[in-house]
């Protein structure tokens, strides 16, 4: 235990929330600590959502305007939540981030972590998803190669 | 989305530590971020530490001087940790935890939360523990009913 390394404090540069389109509960409470955090520390702030092939049933996967409308429904949230987000630490946020494909976990680890380069990720407990899988953010504290919190 | 209820800060006001007795380099940055954390927002600050059923194997299990080493080990380091944490957050740090029992993650759901009422809990990542189990961090984010961060 190196006593000197251990005054050190260990804070967040660049924190990463991810946004659930279906879970504005969860959302919320990851949203104000991701914020309270980018603020007091001065970090910058990056939102992301991901379109979860979970999310298109196989007739709407089909269907290009009802992809589309997902695809907006999400848009517009992460949106909704950056606007929030420039009023508290204006300085710092960045673009909401979209991406989609695969599974969410492997598309953040895979594509949103090396573009964004986060050393924070804050995700919701995903109170309406399957215990059995866990939630994003619970798998994205499995595999992460950065700190995780998940937030309840 | 209740944008008056975004605009409210999120920070936690009791922060537990869980500390692993084989794995320092882990252990210290969780210990940096929760005593920056407590030290910043005022938070009080438990450190937990567990002993767990597969630290001792069959033999040593039989021999009572050999769990009371592993004990006194464990004790120590927690104490360490606390004294360490002391010097930054000293009006609010708690006494050292210890329990043990069954899976250090079962152990903490079902006994330290009870006990400390957490809002938050920091764990490290636990660099050298089985990726198919997963690290007490990680399981802690699937099944403790409070915010859990995993620090890397």
């Amino acid at each position: 235990m190196d006593q000197n390394t251990l005054q050190d404090p260990l804070y967040y540069k660049r924190i990463l929330l991810t946004v659930d389109g279906d879970d504005p509960k969860s959302n919320t409470r990851a949203f104000r600590f991701a914020v309270t955090l980018a603020h007091d520390y001065g970090a910058e702030l990056g939102i992301v959502s991901v379109m979860e092939n979970d999310d298109i049933n196989i007739f709407d996967s089909l269907t290009p305007s009802k992809i589309k409308e997902k695809r907006d429904h999400l848009k517009q949230i992460v949106e909704l939540y950056a606007h929030e987000a420039e009023k508290i630490v204006s300085k710092y946020v960045v673009d909401a981030l979209e991406f989609e494909g695969g599974d969410v976990d492997d598309v953040i680890v895979e594509q949103v972590i090396p573009s964004f380069k986060p050393d924070l990720i804050v995700s919701g407990s995903d109170t309406q998803r399957s215990t059995i899988v866990g939630s994003i953010g619970t798998r994205l504290a499995k595999k992460a190669p950065v700190s995780v919190i998940v937030v309840r």
